[in-house]
């Protein structure tokens, strides 16, 4: 029998119009590294969208060469980067940012978000510290949206960040891996424009929501951000690809007409029926998650149970002995796939 | 009138079988960075074609990550990296390898070719000299086949650089980005078996071989290597894809019967008619390439002419007021068009 | 009216012995960088007090070098450095270890020491993570002896430490920049033969007890530990002193005939006046410091008092509006200042 | 019979005078890390001196901490430093520069010495070529004063580097290891009012100049240059002395009454008796030199001769089989010593 898998959202390949699209511009002839008319179709639709027409706009293949070399740009040689202690960057990048030579400064976690008052005592507590002169300098803060954890930051939480980064002439930096999650879940209360509003950078995540791979990183406001190099740097952290419109064939499609929303408002939709089957069924939640990610909490017999037909991601053995678990959907997610997830639910 | 592209040999797509594989492949669902069937099966292919069941193979994304990721491999933090002054990790990688801690130890060029007889001064030098504890420690040694002007090692110079490694403790790389092109040249006297016999790790490259992208990092014989944290070190490195099957179904497409050299010999063939054409015209080259990248020397008037109906890499001028350029052809390079560069060439 | 200062231990030059002998060796030529009588010299006794014929030495000038040569040298890319969150390098050295490319992995503080336990789980549930492979691998321990805290592992705690570090293969690392103050605590129950039993490397400070400056490098078992470059990444991390002598005669001075040892039990002896003093006052602590930094905690009225003839470092104001401050003593605090204060404490 | 020493000018400890300073002044309490009334009076010599009363003044403990500290904090993450050939930090500082991240762009030595009009055409090509956004950019230019050969700028020289860095964009920096040496040769056209006039940053050398060990850096005209962390990058880098008031008083001594020009006149003084007694013996010169180090062409019997008595540096054998050697003098060099020199060489 076959397993259902729940683990991810990049465990499929591509929407299957992108597929069409790299096979009808298969054999155009295009200059490399992202100097080609997909690019910058792409650039231009996301520009767009965001509705700041001066924004700059790069292609990256992965999530870690983005987050460092975003990261590695905006800070001196003495500064570090803020971000949750749960934060992709300060977890799962193999030290990808240390290698660039930059330590993360880590903050708490409420379910995944940084708190701006955490922030800002954080923030006091450096200036006031008579030997802060021997320390990391704080130089940005790092956010997700929607966090490792599935969660989100309201309007009034990432404002209230901002203005604390502003304070403290901090950039403020949003890993948007998920962002398509985050924009399309019915617990947001921000767009895409906002977000580009509400920071210095942050990117599109084109792999969890229909790419092959590709990030696009926006910075809404690129004056005063000294950006002459970045396209040096992303060679130099090795995020540029040769065949660069491979990835301007991709945004372009997935922002021609919506799809891109669509297809993250999808993922959101099959999470939300599981979460429902999980709460019908009196199983609880590590955290309470408005988008493609959902933490229930089985027993040993429940996990035992499903994970006959499922797979999914242990997350983390609680002490009581159960076992929080996490179930992913995405673009690709079927119905035929989430009902049978949801009857087995019913039938633990 | 569109202008035909010479400039690169990255300015296509993939082979067309490829865009099918993936295609077939795109609902199947796997797990992330390189856990799935395909890429099994690639690495499989690749071990049993350079004959070697022991050899360890890794799928990185692009070029730049391959030699930084096995160059910080093999290096201790006070050694370096030899390579010839025009070696690709030498000029056109944004200091990428200087970015991991590294500084590249350049030997003068032959051709884009590293002699062993100046390899071995160096080192002996090196050994004599009383300062050399403040010195960065020669490491290894990196060539690439085919080089950056297209040339290729004689079996007899590869066997003579590895001996000196050999003495001197030096691991040797291959960057094989144009392996293709250069184990399919007539020119060569060696195959990929040799190759693998010659050199502690060294990578295939699909990129500029009919992939969309996508290197295979070979270590042939992986005892004493130290292997255990490579994956993580891909990570950090910014080279492992999330949908990692994508670099997986591209290899197995290259290497299940032969499509990988069959392509590579295409684009010697095209360069070759090429060549040819120039020197009937009797333009001389910059350097005698047996390979997919040539350079004629142009007068400014055959540029123009030329420049009018193709694009190809201006490479340097030269004291003469003449110009050195490169035409580049790859596995998509067309019949047609080389007929229509080969009647422009004869016109001039 | 003259402050009398009790902020650090670095606040004097060095003990008159070393001012003499530097005088007396002045005009000797000496090879630099370390090649000299003087050095041996000073290695040989060091080797001797440790009862390791075979260990390797090595001086540096300062110990944010120290440890930032060390950890380089013992972790590998993907590796990172395991200390307790109030350690040295994870505070105050100004990001210099992840400048090397290494995160800092922070375990709780108890006291300014790591628990066995703690280290214990946290590798258990690093080991048990299915994503480890993405994340920074676990390379060595940092511990600090005496701690940043003025406090002091045990023997037993030292020893459960170790062992663990040997069940899951980890190097070991004291760094000693107050190891002289932790041997001569009455609370010590380790030697410096223990230490150097107890660890895979370690260091003893010079600049905190009685040096001008300077801290040598221990590794009391050098086999399998690579230390051939070891001098060469000294000099790539500006450790490595022109004059190399300077720091031979400073070290034969202080470990011929037991200076170190009784310039470092001399600023307990005058730290524990003080802590009998604030005790007598009913004063509390922050920390039960044996050795040399002792951290009261002073109202506002009482540190205004002492503050007009005494300069110490304010440590951290807390809650309730007192403040923990640090009184440090030296190798070189007099007699007549300790009693100065002591009068002043029992007058508050 | 005892060797007389001619290898290097870090030979012998300090001139006396600063020994007996370190002595008046041993028990003084001071803060640490150059906060204390000696530093700050030091920098105000140096700012009178150089005519700068704005400049801003730092000291390290050594060149290579020096070196990496202003060229980490002059370069953006993809930028290089532009250096001879020849220059320390191409060559002699185990790739510390690399490891900060960053390529040395190395230019042919002229004796030493970078000419404006190599850098200038380095520069042309550079921005003339369409993959240079693939490159190392170019960020600064390092230059030696006195240089690695004991050769000078002459005041023609520098102001035409100084003119194309401007141009260019590109900082300009002088490694003053052995300024001293530089200043005070009857060939120099400089004072040190020209040297803080003619770039961004320098550092006047205490180690080879009568110091233990120290050295200056100068930052001329500070405004613009962001200096705001450079005191922590210093730390970082691991050049921040803990008892900084060291390097205050040495430099106080060395700048309070001309004692630092003095010495250095001395050791080229010396060293050009002995370039006298060389040449009145009709041996040649590998390069000529108006300082401190000599180089002189020795026949094997001349060097078997003179080794049997003095000691010196074997620079590089040379093709015709004699040897290259260096002579190096400093303010120690005794008369008596250079007498034994000369008469040897007399009787060669």
């Amino acid at each position: 029998m076959i397993i259902i898998k729940f683990e991810t959202d990049y465990q499929e390949g591509c929407h299957p119009r992108i597929l069409e699209r790299l096979s009808q511009t298969n054999f155009e002839q295009t200059s490399g590294y992202g100097v080609d008319v997909h690019t910058e179709r792409a650039k231009e639709l996301i520009r767009n969208i965001i509705g700041k027409p001066d924004a700059k706009v790069y292609f990256l293949v992965g999530g870690t060469q983005t987050n460092t070399t975003v990261i590695k740009h905006f800070l001196t040689p003495c500064e570090g980067v803020i971000s949750v202690s749960t934060g992709h960057i300060n977890v799962h990048e193999s030290g990808a940012i240390e290698a660039t030579g930059h330590k993360v400064l880590a903050l708490p976690s409420h379910d995944g978000l940084i708190a701006a008052s955490d922030l800002k005592s954080y923030l006091e507590s450096f200036n006031a510290d008579p030997t802060n002169e021997h320390m990391v300098q704080p130089g940005m803060v790092y956010v997700s949206y929607s966090s490792e954890f599935g969660t989100l930051y309201t309007r009034k939480m990432l404002t209230e960040i901002k203005a604390v980064c502003e304070e403290y002439g901090l950039k403020l930096f949003i890993d948007g891996a998920r962002l398509g999650a985050g924009l399309t879940s019915d617990s947001s209360d921000l767009n895409i424009q906002d977000i580009a509003n509400l920071c210095d950078a942050f990117y599109i995540g084109g792999t969890k929501t229909g790419a092959l791979f590709g990030e696009a990183v926006v910075f809404p406001n690129p004056d005063n951000l000294n950006l002459k190099q970045f396209t040096t740097l992303i060679k130099q952290q090795g995020g540029l690809l040769a065949k660069g419109r491979l990835l301007g064939v991709q945004f372009e499609t997935l922002f021609e007409d919506g799809l891109y929303l669509q297809l993250a408002r999808h993922s959101n939709v099959q999470a939300i029926k599981i979460k429902k089957a999980f709460t019908e069924k009196g199983i609880k939640f590590l955290i309470d998650s408005p988008t493609n990610q959902q933490f229930p909490i089985l027993t040993r017999e429940q996990n035992e149970e499903l994970s006959r037909n499922f797979s999914y991601e242990l997350w983390k053995p609680l002490d009581d002995g159960k076992l929080a678990v996490r179930f992913c959907t995405s673009w690709a997610t079927t119905d035929e796939n989430v009902e049978e997830l949801v009857r087995a639910i019913h039938n633990l």
